[in-house]
């Protein structure tokens, strides 16, 4: 029985994020669909946001709906910053929002002008104001903040006991900054595995220094289904200039595949949707297969 | 007591080999420097190929008796494809050469026309001819090849056996193509090393599919201690237009440094190295860490 993963496919959010000139609203949902027919069956569409502050977000309400019409088994979900962003979210019909809070204070102050105190506050309100929505905790900064340094594990766990006092029973552990390496990622899953075993995780692990690969295994060798991933690894990092983004996900796949993982997905659907992205966005794309232009492919 | 790595520098190899407008002597020279000033201790130097084959290499004499006099502290070696060049580097002082022969049979014949009975036994005149010089086998193909797909242990195993009977102690062990995954590499080294105990392997592993960093991370897991990476991640694959070639050294040997390895490299100076390299050198450099031009380092 092979062992299954399931992956997120989260570049029309954090992928796109990335990218200065506006994708047209066509090219993201042709991406979007191409993803689907791969066999991916979870997709972060979007984020919620004001659209001063990320112009590229602004067509989220289109996105959202124009998914959930058409792809009725997709697992849809958006990242909201906000109450009024959750409110977006459920108006669109969505049934799953990313939440973000950091674990690092100083950088949650930085990021979204609040403190923890201030963003659990937040957060609780959330949790009452929308009780048909499952909210999953974006854990930013989980394993390093620029600011802050090395993440004690002890820190994480607080954190993640405030999510589970106020009824969260999913987090995505992020690596926001890529930080992390397979020891601290294979540590603190089993901990965090341990310590809250009411709780799902899913990791979400930048490719900055080159260990998005590693360390995404790492994740599902600790027992991890979900974890995030950008198609044709398009993405970047706002602490770091120049910097790879989310790891690819055809390249993800792949390597899952040749280890004996079941994704559902079809590596060379999934890769010529890659190479779509490639010629319609104007982005960083670090993933591998998708710069081989000829190759002697062995079977 | 932390576990030491060798990494072995090929970048003026393998790097430069696939850099089609020639690099001059002076910066290749510069850039072998400065690999050296980072702490590296074991640098494959050149090949002393035909120069109408591989223009670049051109100046492999000239190289190669530079760094043997102003580095006594370092070990060089230099890639050879018969006796001449065996002889070639001989002349130059080196104690050191790399012999290739592939495991595969077809691609031996594509690569240098010649069988693997014709192969080994050159090989053997080799070994008769330079009693002083340590003659490495560069086994090519090892885990899989453009034309005959996965490398059976067996043929690899066979292969040794092969190379045992005519004295070779040491073997670079090829994915040529980065066609391997981690779990082929861990059973491909585990089983070398027991059924080669008085034998040492080397790993030179492509980046090929994403899975440089991995595998690589994966032959050191199981014991082995030399690893052949490449300044900048400078490189590519002649079976794959656009393809990523080896895995960057300043990327692998800041994971090890994460994980706790000793390698007495000083990423730092490495990297500006790398840097430099980029600068100087067009061709195609997929080091993570090298394209990153500001950063919030997390220390």
């Amino acid at each position: 029985m092979k062992k299954a993963v399931c992956i997120n496919e989260i570049g029309p959010r954090d992928g796109f994020q990335n990218v200065g000139e506006f994708i047209p609203t066509g090219v993201k949902l042709k991406i979007i669909d191409g993803v689907i027919a791969s066999g991916i069956k979870r997709v972060q569409l979007t984020s919620f946001v004001s659209p001063k502050a990320i112009p590229q977000m602004r067509d989220a309400a289109e996105i959202a709906q124009a998914c959930l019409n058409q792809y009725p088994d997709v697992s849809f979900y958006a990242l909201v910053p906000n109450l009024r962003g959750a409110e977006n979210a459920a108006k669109c019909g969505l049934k799953e929002v990313s939440a973000v809070i950091s674990v690092s204070e100083s950088h949650n102050l930085a990021n979204v002008r609040k403190t923890l105190d201030e963003s659990f506050a937040q957060l609780g309100e959330m949790v009452s104001a929308f009780p048909d929505i499952h909210i999953i905790l974006d854990a930013a900064m989980a394993f390093g903040c620029p600011d802050e340094g090395v993440t004690p594990y002890g820190r994480l766990k607080a954190y993640m006991e405030r999510a589970r006092e106020l009824g969260i029973d999913a987090s995505t552990v992020c690596d926001s900054i890529g930080v992390a390496h397979p020891n601290q990622v294979r540590e603190y899953f089993t901990r965090l595995r341990g310590d809250f075993p009411e709780m799902t995780f899913r990791a979400h692990i930048h490719d900055t220094r080159n260990m998005g690969m590693v360390n995404t295994l790492t994740a599902v060798e600790c027992g991890i289904t979900d974890v995030e991933v950008a198609v044709g690894g398009l993405g970047g990092c706002p602490f770091a200039a120049g910097a790879t983004g989310n790891t690819s996900t055809e390249d993800f796949a792949y390597m899952l595949h040749e280890l004996g993982y079941e994704t559902g997905i079809c590596f060379d659907k999934l890769l010529e949707t890659a190479k779509y992205a490639k010629e319609h966005v104007r982005g960083n794309f670090s993933g591998h297969h998708i710069n081989i232009t000829r190759s002697c492919r062995v079977q």
